[in-house]
């Protein structure tokens, strides 16, 4: 299929992330530039708002280059997510047959002849399923796969849009974080926890902030590497005989074994008042034991949510890219490309030089990528000087912000 | 005393912030260009440094005029603050002596003539008995307090100090989480725990973020009222009758009772694996009682250190007073002034005006300035425009930030 007339739908699904929208203003501008798009609409909370009708032309609220910018510029996904989960074939075949003929009926009610759905892997999973439901009853549409996740954790593509803005926050607090720990003349050990469950490459980026004026993190803990307790206050102590102010980085994903988050391992899983059990955070419960079997005093810090919706602090590097692969998408989609994702390309390192490729979405979808082995330390305590060279261009330079009265502008849905 | 030639000494105390360097470069700054100022000296961290002989000519590492400013973009203490607290007459006489008369045969051996300390209550408290015992041994000496503290909590002047930088980064904050909240389409409360043990101002802060495309948040409590539960929760279920996305800001000095703690009050003090009670922070167990009474899915946040430390979101109104009130420390000390505290006068709103005067420490010390009670609605879940308009102009423009390889570069002392 090439060069058809029609209308456009495009959708966010998966975690918010400061780069999400950027893609979505790629994809649109690309659309109304293109002589084949005819109207984009946008479904509202992802593939649930499709199938409950919730359809918003794009055009009535993004009106101008202007606005366009500023949908590039406001975190979290302008047209809302969702967890809903379509069924599955091989699960209830008589629900998955329903879900998508309610789909394609409502493609056919708008015309619909191009679909992109910027989402994490299983928002690529349900790209792949439209396009095969497609070609399977012969409605002629191209489908597209955009990829995203602060998580970087997504297979064939050399990093993930909104990866670069939340490693920048990530690198940007942690120098912080260390300047502040270091006023008091007095040894401290700052637990700091970064997110990422499985993949530890947000983690690692806490790493960038070492530089001339900067050497923390002393340490960094990824969820790559079991955990080991006892290694680890070794770590501590030893860095703490040779400086008083100790920064540690670790994943909230970090275990002890398996099945054990450490958070789980070394935490009582207190009831509160109301009867609620709590797990401790991860870096709550390791600065309980460094000050209890070290004898050191600990601050704790969870970088908490700011992480993925940070753009104020966004990588110019991460939303010009993300502007870019939706553009791409679109590109491919009017060129007759179907059942793809585009990804990034890395053509090389210095100078940093990135393109823009595509894959049938089906060999992409539900594989995770972590850390090589090779750029954690031989210790499994730090990160290489390669996962450093690999992270550092995705941070460069500063995303666009609208400011208004002080504070960073935002445009929202309604 | 008036146009003395001499040496000068400049410390930091009490807590880090984003723009205690920036007063320490517009001190350094004004004392280098004075023809009455040969050398400035720093104390590392604060009187604790001083009484031990640890002091820096601060010219050695802040060489230019570029130097300067990036010390100005640089959190934390750059000299380094202590927790130390001077001996007081009333509790030991002999100890106190001894403290003061080592300091004073330190600025003897150093030919001080001037001290500058920037700092909170206790430092100011600390600049005023350095004052009077040079007043009363006959030491030539112009001493001036510098205000400084996130919390905007010192009586007289107008704000302080770093209130403005750490107001605009919760504000951002504020924004921003309050995108990444409203994704899903479900019901939620969001409870966002600001720092503030007595006063409220950074969390009345958070209505910073309103504007044509933020409505958040719904409900604010500070600590300057007494926090009842009951009401609360019938604030949150009103406010989730109307929308699907309740935003929260509360205190993390919100009490019950002038002796109790929200999150006393309402956590079981749980003792961890090693034996710790922990107290859980005042937005978790908000977030469990709402989810318990009212049956809502919630997520809470603690805002942390960043609110301090911040620097990459400093507000350019009080990163470039910061550095004037500094400056005017120094020209006001070199005109004769000593024994005073320089301070904010706000001239005017509407256009922003604002000048700096001085008035005698004693007069100022172990104050503190809460939110007027006119300025928090009657039914103490918000703030009055009257709130957001002192606080606004405090915020806008950004500071100077200095980029090194993707981040904000910082100047330390080793």
């Amino acid at each position: 299929m090439k060069f058809v007339k029609g209308n456009a739908m495009v959708g966010q699904s998966g975690g918010p992330t400061s780069a999400i929208n950027a893609t979505l203003a790629g994809v649109y501008k690309a659309a109304r530039d293109s002589e084949y798009i005819e109207t984009m609409y946008g479904m509202v909370n992802g593939i649930e708002g499709l199938l409950n009708g919730n359809i918003v032309d794009m055009g009535i609220n993004i009106k101008t280059d202007a606005d366009i910018d500023l949908l590039a510029a406001t975190p979290s996904a302008y047209l809302g997510s969702c967890r809903y989960k379509l069924p599955k074939e091989k699960d209830d075949a008589a629900a998955f047959e329903a879900a998508y003929k309610k789909i394609f009926e409502i493609f056919a009610q708008y015309n619909i002849k191009y679909f992109f759905y910027i989402g994490g892997n299983d928002s690529m999973d349900t790209a792949y399923k439209v396009s095969q439901y497609a070609e399977k009853i012969g409605y002629e549409i191209n489908v597209m796969g955009v990829p995203k996740t602060i998580d970087n954790d997504l297979a064939v593509t050399d990093h993930t849009p909104g990866f670069g803005s939340a490693a920048k926050y990530i690198a940007t607090a942690t120098r912080e974080v260390s300047r502040d720990a270091s006023v008091y003349p007095a040894k401290c050990v700052t637990i700091m926890e970064i997110m990422g469950r499985n993949a530890g490459w947000l983690t690692a980026a806490t790493a960038l902030a070492r530089g001339e004026n900067c050497d923390a993190p002393d340490l960094i803990y990824v969820p790559e590497l079991m955990f080991d307790v006892d290694k680890f206050l070794a770590d501590v102590k030893a860095i703490s005989e040779k400086k008083d102010c100790v920064i540690v980085a670790v994943s909230e994903g970090a275990k002890i074994n398996k099945d054990t988050y450490v958070c789980e391992a070394l935490s009582s899983g207190e009831t509160d008042a109301f009867g609620h059990k709590h797990l401790s955070g991860t870096a709550r419960v390791l600065a309980d034991i460094v000050g209890d079997k070290l004898g050191l005093k600990t601050r704790q810090i969870e970088f908490g949510l700011l992480q993925r919706c940070a753009a104020h602090s966004a990588s110019g590097t991460d939303i010009a890219e993300s502007r870019q692969i939706g553009a791409a998408a679109v590109e491919k989609a009017v060129n007759g490309t179907t059942g793809e994702m585009v990804y990034y390309k890395r053509e090389s390192n210095k100078p940093y030089k990135m393109t823009i490729g595509s894959i049938d979405i089906g060999q992409t979808a539900n594989v995770e990528r972590v850390i090589p082995r090779e750029w954690i330390n031989a210790e499994g305590n730090n990160v290489t000087q390669e996962a450093i060279d690999y992270m550092l261009p995705l941070i460069q330079g500063e995303a666009p912000i609208f400011m208004e009265n002080g504070l960073p502008k935002h445009i929202t849905l309604k």
